[in-house]
């Protein structure tokens, strides 16, 4: 058995407009790095190797909490060590604790030989994103686990589906601003019209169907959310504009990624996702609002493991 | 150009559970006959080859209110002459006023040299419908005229998207009972819960992504709808009966077809698709329903378009 392994959980888009709170996709950047170590006891223990400031103690950790989780089903005799690297800023709405829970069940199964399934593993990690956020939801874990483009068709039972997905390059612009999800929930209605409802679901039809089929045009005019966008976007100032300007620029289409700040925009060629990165990056230059931007391609094979270094 | 076609629009099921007027399919039977004839003045004229009573004047027919509609967009000196054999029992759920609607505008269009796409045969067929229900809905016709299982993921503008899905014999239970369109849809919850559309959606998403898969389990655990069956059941006497009898002999879900009376199955097997016809038709005998059941796969064709006789 190998007693140390380094994975590279990605960065997650949960909420793909239309799909709130069902469809979700991995990116291939960025991504964290963690070297997790088997113990020869029971015992998680997390060591911190960037300047996030996070808890280092198992119970108060994103990872830990789902590496304690996986404990519980494991024989005694056996734990943890995390040493983790951060990229992905939490906060950003493109998965970080996700991916922190992802990357550590991850690592540590395969450290077992694989003994749970990706279905499990996910089970572990919404304890990580339960000690985060306060939900246990799974909508940033199923593509950082399966990677590609998920849905979530149920939590309970946790029904997570991988489907196929064209060559689709995404614009992350994230404005560093702070949005609280717990905030971007409780400002949602929580009766809808059902003639809005039956809209949604034909976005979410046409949409699933356009990702599968690989028809750009379809996934374009299915990117299209008349019931959570609306709202949550006044919460992320300079959205719109944002949107509009991808739009004329040539994209298919995007928005929030999770509950904000950040925004995101597919596109067809990896031409047209720079021209989007750089007018997102302009727009907040001129609000005065510090911004990060990212180019990546869907990323389909979730966490990465390997005994190799792998440029970040 | 010829002369004259025969043409054998297929019964429908809109509705398909959580795809409420969203996703439907078309039948291999039961099938109405039509003859369309073209003829050489702006004419359109009925001849009814049943005992339906339907109305024989154009306006007043739903095989005429469609080529009415579509003779606005056509020169002079083009006519149409129907002659209609209906199998499909009006009121029955399965889609007789669109399987009329359809057959119409498909014929007529072969006879021009399919000049119409089928997009805007669908949009034709729309005032017989219209004329029927007093609503334009697409929901039959497009599985109709595009054969196979169809998303409806906008009426306005159009958009019809035909996805795969594998081999499914279904079970029509049709109880001979009279449920208006007009009452199904009244009886509807406006409002709906912010958690229940979001339920519904993740078993769209699973279902369209079983269809396309092939995926029968995925399939069957997305035919799942907390929002409309529930509501509109309890005008269906026997349906909870129907449905639970049929899940225990194997079927893989079914629900209402359109707004009833109509029920319809799905079943892997023409073998467990007959044992639920029995079981259904069974029940019905006990309450002294009269009812009708067929049993058919998905038809992927639409519309017959032939010169030879087909035995229906």
């Amino acid at each position: 058995m190998e007693k140390e392994i380094t994975v590279y959980p990605p960065a997650t888009v949960a909420n793909i407009v239309c799909g709130f709170d069902v469809l979700g996709f991995a990116l291939d950047k960025p991504r964290d790095k963690m070297v997790v170590r088997l113990l020869p006891e029971r015992k998680v223990s997390i060591i911190n190797k960037d300047d996030f400031d996070l808890p280092p103690e198992p119970e108060r950790n994103v990872s830990g909490a789902a590496l304690l989780a996986m404990l519980k089903e494991l024989p005694e005799g056996i734990g943890f060590e995390v040493e983790s690297t951060k990229t992905i800023l939490p906060g950003s709405g493109i998965g970080s604790s996700a991916a922190s829970a992802a990357g550590a069940v991850v690592g540590a199964n395969y450290l077992l030989g694989n003994r749970f399934s990706d279905n499990e593993l996910v089970r572990f990690a919404m304890s990580g994103e339960e000690l985060a956020s306060g939900v246990r939801h799974a909508d940033n874990l199923a593509p950082c686990i399966y990677g590609g483009v998920t849905i979530i068709r149920s939590t309970d039972p946790l029904d997570i589906i991988k489907i196929q997905s064209p060559l689709l390059f995404v614009t992350i612009i994230h404005p560093q601003i702070e949005v609280k999800t717990s905030d971007a929930r409780q400002i949602l209605k929580k009766q809808i019209h059902l003639s809005q409802a039956i809209q949604q679901w034909g976005n979410v039809a046409g949409l699933v169907a356009g990702f599968m089929k690989g028809d750009y045009d379809l996934i374009s005019r299915s990117l299209v959310d008349g019931i959570i966008e609306p709202v949550r976007t006044i919460l992320i100032p300079g959205f719109d504009e944002v949107k509009s300007q991808s739009m004329k620029a040539g994209a298919l289409g995007g928005g929030i990624s999770g509950s904000g700040p950040s925004i995101f925009m597919f596109s067809r060629t990896e031409e047209t996702a720079h021209l989007v990165e750089n007018l997102g990056a302009e727009t907040y230059l001129k609000m005065g609002l510090p911004c990060r931007t990212y180019v990546s391609t869907i990323n389909q094979e979730g966490v990465k493991i390997t005994r190799k270094e792998v440029i970040l």
